[in-house]
């Protein structure tokens, strides 16, 4: 009897990373080096995108990710960048996460070929989002000082999954019970050797950091 | 022919509903009143049950919901109640909410005939949390100042699903950009006539206005 052999390659199999790989064809296509911003609700990522964004020397764009409403997409008008406003309680089943195929959906709405960074700034949730793949290059998360030093080691898949951990807040500091040598001794052990940048989009201490960091996003990508 | 009409009733088709229904059962042959303690990562729901519990008039219990580890457990063993962890990380794919089923699967190790009021700690999000019944009489929201005024408007069906929203951290107002009138202002919008506490777990400001409130929850279930 002829046996063939299937091998199960779980990952093919999986949609969501199916769908990733189409949007990432996508972006490749179009020369776009793509950001998955990620944090908790709150920790500043709308901010900081107001804060860095206007001074990039490369052309970016934003798809912003909610539940419902568009009030971060609102706050980016001014900066007269391509805004896209994606949200999950339309056709999505209100979920607590952006998938690929949300994003997917939001494509025909994103002019591609006019810029050169898109950042997909994802729902606040230190949980599903990391489970999902969009098509993006790198994750950045953003830990506000304000939520506690603990965090790395309650939610470790997000920590681990992300390029970069900004450390965001910081002129709370003198204000909160959170030390900073305790959460990097924290984040180490979950996701030994990612790089970090403590900054304040408030004060805009170490928001230059950052700038600097999204500009050579695309060098680090292997061509 | 003879028909049947089946008339489709999709609360009782529902299998959380169906676990939190037992749930319920339990807790009220035991009398014992629960409360389902929700908010974003950092709120600090965990430091408001250190602060209120200890002086509370009646015997309390704790059941912790996070995705790993027992950190906020062993924060509050110094309280001397019971406390038992409840990992969605182990057996539950890592759940960012708690559901009635894996409340369920804690009940054995709860001593129901010991306490009056069991609050249930669950993971930290703005949205998946509020789709899942437990079994709970009550639910309680925790939003900090530190996480932005505009949160009631992004994540409206959180706010609208407790009966109390507790806004923390009032000690870090002269420090961050919370207008607590707008902040009101957009809890009526999305929940009418909600009531509020203001505190801070840090500074104990409120904190007696919280505990008090946590006494008063038996006498506000329908018999």
């Amino acid at each position: 009897m002829h046996r063939v052999r299937v091998r199960v390659v779980e990952d093919a199999l999986d949609a969501n990373n199916t769908i990733a790989r189409a949007n990432r064809d996508d972006f490749d296509r179009h020369g776009v080096t793509v950001v998955n911003l990620m944090s908790a609700p709150g920790a500043g990522k709308t901010t900081l995108l107001e804060r860095t964004l206007g001074g990039l020397s490369v052309r970016a764009g934003v798809l912003e990710g909610d539940v419902q409403g568009s009030l971060d997409a609102d706050r980016l008008a001014s900066l007269h960048l391509p805004v896209v406003q994606l949200n999950t309680g339309n056709g999505f089943g209100g979920e607590c996460h952006l998938d690929a195929n949300m994003v997917r959906s939001a494509l025909p709405a994103l002019p591609l070929e006019d810029i050169d960074l898109l950042i997909i700034e994802n729902v606040g949730n230190l949980v599903c989002p990391a489970e999902f793949r969009v098509g993006e290059d790198v994750r950045i998360m953003v830990s506000s000082v304000a939520e506690g030093e603990d965090k790395p080691l309650k939610y470790p898949l997000m920590f681990r999954a992300c390029s970069l951990v900004v450390v965001n807040k910081l002129d709370l500091l003198p204000y909160v019970d959170f030390d900073m040598e305790r959460f990097l001794h924290h984040l180490n052990a979950v996701h030994p050797g990612v790089e970090t940048i403590q900054c304040s989009a408030r004060t805009g201490e170490g928001v230059e950091e950052l700038r600097e960091w999204l500009e050579r996003v695309p060098a680090r990508i292997p061509a």
